[in-house]
């Protein structure tokens, strides 16, 4: 793929009419108006996105993206890259949190080793290295134009392959040690948000510590944008140029999972602060792509609820999560499972001797 | 029961060194210093509740106290008397919503009839009537002393039900016509709250039926309470009178429900906005049943936000619900699931590669 053809790729708009028909399937259930709240808001979504008013989303599947961050040479992190790996390990083999939570509940996870830095790719772990980690965003672009393509494009093939295997909803989440700086980085250079006001401590940082990785942030984006670009970064090709100068690429291969996703209809599901800046990433390149977004908890980084402010999104579990992942991108799905149970099972007002309830507020 | 018998209950102080070792064991597992931040605390809670360090609440329960509520003659809801029998006869077929929602989830749903203005109780349901409806609020108590007493029995008996058939948490769900108008005027008269504050449409009411409603519960306040009780209600058994007089039996029924739970050691799970104010009224009764008590969700109701505030409770599901039943509280449990998955089988930091993270802050 070229710069070119990512930044044509034009979005089908979703379906108003089978949101419209879900809307009306909601209270016509014999249960209050409105009773299940954001979720019925929810379920008529990935009925436009689908563009089937009782979509089926039962079989369901995690993308998790890793690759290391040069970065990390300036001391953000409490570890080193290797952990990287070493989770990445544990993921293969379903043994990282994520796998563990996810024992007895029916979600296929999908690792991408899109730039871990080590030589060759852990068992059970998808194979898309670009290179071995990035370069330190402080000293220079954190990758190539070449390479973040190929990045974005491991996302979009991922999501290919999901659809291949009949998924029809993908959650999101990564393994990248430095990446809460990376996205960080990357949100203040694509909003000209302040990076005091949206660094977080990522994995556990002192005082100290997490000073100094706003300091490195702010160093970082005045070694990379002009003058012109501190306000906040707009157009399609400049959201890329961001991207490739800040992201990881873990964040550019998320960021092709949501372009993907949107591209095939099928909806991806936020998890928390790096896969809701490759989220806001993907919106920036390819318009239209958050219509296929669905936001699943609040999460403990500060600068979340300002990306899912600007994405028209709103989460729905609201723990002061922070694991990375995907952990609360899955979270979603049992929630999702039982809310669709009663929006495609439920018992109908004109099937009962209840009389239906009407609407007096939109 | 007598109220002397009730109001003389001690309840057990939770497990300090339980609540410790769990702790422990979440620093332990190789994943970010409170990665699933509430979640992880929830779980500490409910393990001290149980007095052992990595509980077992695979086997769940719901239980559902339906009553009608005499208010409803003073116009404050959209349907009439009629839906609670409607609907319980739904529930005792599990085809009501939240038995639709549980249909392809393992909980066991236990719906008590505590007061439906029927003859006899529906089928499936448990028969623990305590009279056909509350009397009128607004012109005089709900029910009598030993109705109350009777209403908290059955509460705390359906609790012993569920330990006797090896229940290890348990959900609370409500259904009763009426109930949020009865709730608030209960949660006003116990915190001296002003009803236009934290009173809500329920299951949908317009504008001037919001302002109705508002203006019954003023009157109601006005005519049982003295001027000395106008800031709130503290001691027991003051609060079983202000129950008495302001509430239904479903909502002493739920009183019950917590009460049981905290003689028992069964950690009970808050659903929306009715059932808080039971939770908060079961405090009242008896000191020490809100460490036994697991916030849900965080519910549409306006006074909801302030009652899990004064139990120090704080909800992890935010998405704008007002259905009932317990619909909020059974979608805590996939996600305990998931979260006691990675508590009992996480990788410990020791038995990997990795260095365990460090804890900076508290």
């Amino acid at each position: 793929m070229t710069i070119k053809e990512l930044t044509s790729i034009q979005i089908n708009t979703t379906d108003a009419k089978a949101l419209e028909a879900a809307k009306s399937r909601w209270d016509a259930i014999a249960k209050p108006i409105d009773g299940l709240g954001d979720f019925e808001d929810m379920v008529c979504k990935i009925a436009a996105a689908k563009a089937d008013m009782c979509p089926d989303i039962s079989k369901k599947a995690l993308v998790i993206m890793c690759a290391d961050n040069g970065v990390v040479a300036e001391g953000v992190s409490q570890t080193d890259q290797s952990v990287t790996r070493d989770v990445a390990v544990l993921m293969g083999k379903k043994e990282s949190s994520v796998g563990i939570m996810a024992k007895h509940y029916p979600v296929e996870i999908f690792t991408v080793d899109v730039g871990i830095n080590c030589d060759g790719t852990p068992k059970g772990v998808i194979d898309k290295k670009v290179r071995k980690g990035t370069g330190d965003i402080l000293k220079g672009p954190a990758m190539s134009l070449e390479e973040c393509l190929k990045a974005i494009e491991a996302g979009i093939e991922t999501v290919k392959l999901c659809r291949d295997k009949k998924y029809e909803i993908i959650a999101t989440g990564e393994m990248g040690i430095g990446n809460t700086t990376t996205a960080t980085a990357l949100l203040c250079a694509l909003t000209g948000l302040e990076p005091a006001a949206v660094t977080g401590r990522g994995a556990g940082l002192t005082d100290e510590g997490l000073k100094h990785k706003i300091e490195v942030i702010e160093e970082t984006l005045k070694f990379h944008l002009e003058d012109k670009d501190k306000k906040g970064i707009k157009g399609s090709r400049e959201v890329f140029e961001a991207l490739r100068k800040f992201g990881g690429l873990d964040i550019a291969g998320l960021t092709g999972v949501y372009i993907g996703g949107a591209m095939l209809g099928i909806p991806i599901v936020i998890d928390g602060f790096i896969s809701a800046v490759a989220a806001f990433a993907a919106e920036g390149i390819v318009k239209g792509c958050k219509d296929f977004m669905i936001a699943s908890h609040k999460g403990r980084e500060k600068g979340m609820e300002e990306i899912l402010k600007r994405l028209s999104l709103k989460p729905v579990i609201d723990a002061d999560m922070a694991l990375g992942e995907g952990t609360g991108a899955i979270m979603l799905f049992p929630l999702l499972d039982m809310v669709m149970s009663l929006f495609s099972g439920g018992v109908a007002f004109n099937e009962t001797t209840i009389k239906q309830y009407e609407r007096f507020r939109k």
